[in-house]
């Protein structure tokens, strides 16, 4: 049974607190490990590839082949259901068309003293997309993180997949090729992540990783961070859904579920202003987890990490959920509108009655790359952002560098730097 | 002597893939201490800044207090040059309209099939801006780095700088002050960061970290992301230089030393198309050198990491300058918007032969904090976007959930995630 915190409780504050700060994740430490795995595929490339695969993966990539060929995609394509990649092809044009929208617009201008600013977009020029193995080999992320590259400019995208006794889910190949990767690489882990910072013999180098991963993947992601850009570091997935008693219990108990199934490190919150509905809810949570394929993951994370927060009115909510700062947060209010307005820390709000959060992991358009574990109160999702940089310019003529030049020079002076002064004053005949 | 490299010569592509990859600084391992250092500031609060400041910066805070008083402000404004307060004003007001410039829109639009979808932006509640003692304690950067903040709407932005010996630049304080901060303490090192991140008794934690440091800072910073958000980690700061033969080589020798008297590890390239013009430079920078304050800084960095390459043309040039990504960027050129345009991997661009990289230091009104050591190939300068972050909104109606119900559906059950599809059959009453 998930936590009841009640707003109302005079130790309300404390039991909320401790709430926020609980650990859904046992951290090890395998920083020690990733740095020799790092240092072994820059010294050794792709040999350290091959036995890395082998003793991890159980895969001979010497049989198989470090890169994945267009006849084993096609391959892909011939084993998987035709309805599957229907779907898929659904889901890339919406999310291509919302993520089109994020493309930043380049800026010029001219001040009031004749000074030419403004800055100019570019794509990275490359970038290598990780997707785990296994359980979490989701198609559905492959389209999320490849679009926004596509959609920035990126030319060259690559992609690393592990493929554990040989086998990858052909799924995932197949909506990487519907999402236009052209370079898949069987190999996955710590050696994945250091093969795309500094290169092999097989594989070029990118400017640029995203993706999912395990503590092996993430901690290199964290190593490699400054020789290439990386993504946020993401945690167990969460769902903030604030309900009031008009909504049906089992509609939200289903979405509560549909969180909780990821894995046992999930978290599944309501917040209701009705506690004979929050008990509903809980009632349907228990008969629904009864034909849940998935129901000891989705009831152990229910049990150690779900909770059922009563408040007044949903005002009161409002400085509750930007605490929580929720990676999705579904909103089945009369006001939603209005309560959004004042939602400062949200990955992505679903809003009404008929906005489950599972529309946003496929079809939505918005993007189910979300800020994780509190974060929302500082990052964003994955978006085209992600895979363009701004480089900022500036040109003066001689008019406008005796404008500018004297309060330049007074503070090069103020902080010991002659030789800043002097680029300015030489200019200027001084 | 700075290196020279020639295009035209055979050897040279290995010439400049090794000098590409020259490493600038000695990377010291401070993980463990940094580790220990942050424990002991979670575990110990107050108690812990007041052991580090006695320990690393000789500064007793049980006398002089954690926190900087608006006394300690008042104070400051007494002891400094009134010029050097109006510069700073003059370049507050400049950068302040080029950063209001940054600022993003919501997004909201309503698609074919009636899905609602867009996104807003919110500022980051609460900034945290480190700021280093000593040498590198400047004013300038306190603008670079709160202006944006403010801009954005961070309504808590917090300052930390150490003060060896006791001492802080009273011009920093000044700078703080002109930016709108209003909450400084007088710690600094790991341990700044890492109660800026989690709190103490006296410092309230914040939801994102910015500004430069030393190793311990920088490692700091890379232990607490995750929790807290941060900028780009720092290297030393360089500057790449494209002049034709029309410069006078007196005005470029000074850009160069400009970027080499910042430390020993800066890094100043000239680009040319003509070796007798390259050749003058290289007099003119050892004819300045003789007058510089920090001569044998910025001799030691023309020394150790200077370089004149030589092209054959500008066009030829391009590549090389897309490979260096460097931080700063002059364009001494006829065609320096052409060269803009293809352009790829820049911080910070200046075009024309009047306008010295000094001046984006100051007063242009651009952002000096720049991605170094190659990052421009996959980040950006600070800015207005560091401080907000975006949510993205997403609305169904019946109609709109029976048209994207269906493939959502299909890719859940393809993932072997039931209680995903239930919470979108459930309300199709499938």
């Amino acid at each position: 049974m998930a936590v009841t915190l009640r707003q109302s409780d005079a130790d309300f504050e404390q039991s909320f607190a401790a709430f926020l700060t609980t650990k859904r994740e046992v951290s090890t430490d395998v920083d020690a490990a990733v740095r020799g795995i790092i240092a072994e595929v820059r010294n050794e490339g792709d040999a350290a590839l091959l036995d890395y695969s082998l003793k991890f993966d159980r895969t001979d990539l010497a049989a198989l082949g470090i890169l994945i060929t267009r006849a084993d995609v096609d391959a892909a394509y011939a084993t998987v259901d035709q309805e599957a990649v229907e779907a898929l092809k659904f889901a890339r044009e919406r999310i291509r068309a919302y993520h089109t929208r994020q493309l930043p617009a380049d800026e010029h201008f001219t001040d009031a003293v004749g000074v030419e600013l403004g800055w100019r977009w570019n794509a990275v020029e490359s970038a290598g997309l990780y997707v785990p193995g296994g359980t979490a080999s989701y198609p559905s992320s492959v389209l999320m993180n490849a679009i926004p590259a596509k959609v920035a400019g990126v030319e060259r995208l690559v992609m690393a997949v592990p493929a554990p006794d040989g086998v990858i889910n052909p799924l995932v190949l197949v909506a990487a090729d519907l999402a236009g990767v052209e370079e898949i690489y069987r190999v996955g882990g710590a050696q994945a992540i250091a093969a795309l910072a500094y290169g092999t013999e097989t594989i070029r180098p990118v400017a640029k990783i995203v993706g999912p991963g395990n503590a092996y993947v993430a901690a290199a992601k964290r190593q490699v961070f400054g020789t290439v850009g990386i993504d946020m570091i993401a945690g167990p997935s969460e769902v903030l859904v604030i309900a009031d008693a008009s909504n049906n219990p089992d509609w939200i108990a289903a979405d509560l579920l549909a969180q909780a199934e990821h894995d046992g490190s999930a978290q599944s919150i309501l917040i209701t202003d009705d506690a004979a509905f929050g008990k509903a809810v809980e009632t349907a949570i228990e008969n629904q987890l009864k034909t849940l394929p998935r129901a000891s993951i989705a009831a152990a994370s229910w049990r150690d990490f779900g909770a059922v927060i009563l408040v007044e009115n949903f005002e009161a909510a409002l400085p509750l959920a930007n605490r929580i700062a929720a990676e999705h947060v579904e909103l089945a209010i009369e006001d939603a509108n209005g309560f959004l307005a004042r939602l400062r820390n949200a990955g992505s709000v679903f809003l009404g009655r008929h906005t489950p959060e599972a529309i946003g992991d496929y079809v939505g358009g918005p993007n189910h790359v979300l800020p994780t574990a509190r974060s929302a109160r500082f990052s964003s999702g994955l978006s085209v952002m992600d895979f363009v940089k701004r480089t900022s310019t500036i040109k003066l003529g001689p008019d406008q560098l005796r404008a500018l030049g004297p309060a330049a020079m007074t503070l090069a002076e103020a902080e010991g730097l002659h030789a800043h002064g002097r680029s300015i004053s030489i200019r200027l005949n001084m």
